[in-house]
């Protein structure tokens, strides 16, 4: 299945992708696309459904971020190879944990603000992960039982922020509209080897970013795992994977968003986002 | 007033302490003390209430986190100076900011379960600022109008997980249990200088940390105006604004928590939180 939110900021109705394009409300069924409508048994009782027996939603309407109520947001950091080297990092001997405000997360195709005094804000295409069962201490094997699905994300990051204000990139990772996820949650059933993804990013039409989840330093299995070590995860918390070599830092001479430019990004059976860069206008 | 949340874990219901110490039920006035009932509109509504006028509770019911449906735990490190000395690191040129996640978060009496495989579980009494009205981009002058009140956190760390494995405090911030808050919420009306209060933590009765708020690096008001330039705040979001000296990795040999190990902890005005600690037993 692929799930979604559509309707206004903050007012958004759950809703479902079907098999010919439609978009089909589920507010008739579901209150949300969000905690108990994740677990295994919220998942199963939207299987049995006929999408065709649900309303067609007409129009264009906006997509609201996929999931609703994120508990927590977890990044993973430096987890390709390939981009710890153009970052001039090395590759960690285990997963780099940091967080993301869930204040951040905004639609799929909404408007990227770049914050009041920002000169370094940048892309990076993610694999997410969205919990669907509570995970506490869970092994490698049990891991992805824990896993509802996948979706988009793009995790942006302001760098100055990030690594020149004192210490944690949290710093950086957190401003207004920095995570754009979606357009929709396909569950898992959908993705039967989420380590074998194409993932790209483009600005204005440029490529920047080209890569495939097979080049993971730390695959989504182990992830849920290592992190369920150190605090528990529950439905609605996502975890967004590392991202692939290409990001603005990396360019010589490092290149950044700026107003008016649009970035495009997909993965591979997950769908599109596009967002245009705009300037904070407060 | 000092607002609160009682009842089993994960069913709270929300309450006020009265003037004779009695807790008096809010169930039917609002319902939790949470997002809109923090909001200064909200506040006001409860302030008009008389407190006589409501259902005592009887007995003496378990404690819940003095607010629910967290949307974001954010902390300050090394915010007093002689804190930062006994860890040996230096006073930051800007404040430290990482995130605690909201699945730590327990109550006030709660036992604080070390996590699998810990040896260096620590403690850590904080100030904690709860956010009223939604905060972005506020100058220092304005900051205060976006503060609800305040209430007793103990930061609990485990020190190996936070620095020895692989970067990014929250890993060793955010095991179940490490956040408990209360207990209770006191409104800023109730704390006219924040910064000059007392707090202290004793384990098993001996003095560990007694402080003043006076010796805060970054006050109360910077703090709220600083966070604000990188993510925005909403309100029952919580910002913990740093430990005084006297932590158990700062002891000579360092010292930390073992199983059947109590901590009392307090903040004057705020009220005092008593821990028991245990041993994961999963």
């Amino acid at each position: 299945m692929k799930l979604l939110r559509y309707g206004e900021r903050g007012a958004e109705k759950p809703g479902m992708l079907s098999a010919e394009g439609h978009i089909r409300d589920l507010s008739g069924v579901v209150e949300d696309i969000a905690g108990a409508t994740l677990t295994p048994e919220g998942l199963a009782r939207l299987q049995e459904l006929d999408p065709t027996s649900l309303p067609i939603v007409e129009g264009s309407p906006r997509l609201g971020p996929c999931v609703g109520r994120i508990g927590k947001f977890i990044c993973i950091g430096l987890n390709y190879s390939d981009h710890a080297e153009e970052t001039g990092m090395e590759v960690p001997p285990e997963p780099v944990i940091f967080g993301k405000a869930t204040s951040a997360v905004c639609g799929p195709n909404d408007d990227v603000i770049i914050p009041k005094g920002s000169e370094k804000t940048d892309w990076e295409v993610e694999l997410g992960v969205v919990i669907g069962k509570e995970a506490r201490y869970v092994s490698e094997e049990e891991a992805m039982d824990h896993v509802a699905g996948y979706c988009v994300v793009n995790d942006i990051s302001e760098r100055a922020f990030q690594t020149e204000r004192c210490g944690q990139w949290i710093k950086g990772k957190s401003a207004d509209t920095f995570g754009p996820i979606g357009p929709w949650l396909v569950t898992r059933d959908e993705v039967p080897d989420p380590q074998n993804l194409r993932l790209w990013l483009e600005v204005d039409g440029e490529r920047r970013q080209d890569g495939t989840t097979a080049t993971m330093v730390y695959g989504v299995r182990f992830l849920v795992h290592y992190i369920s070590q150190f605090m528990s995860l529950q439905p609605g918390d996502i975890i967004s994977t590392g991202t692939p070599p290409g990001v603005g830092l990396g360019m010589k001479p490092p290149t950044f968003l700026r107003p008016g430019q649009v970035m495009r990004l997909g993965i591979e059976g997950l769908g599109e986002q596009r967002q245009r860069v705009v300037a904070w206008a407060g």
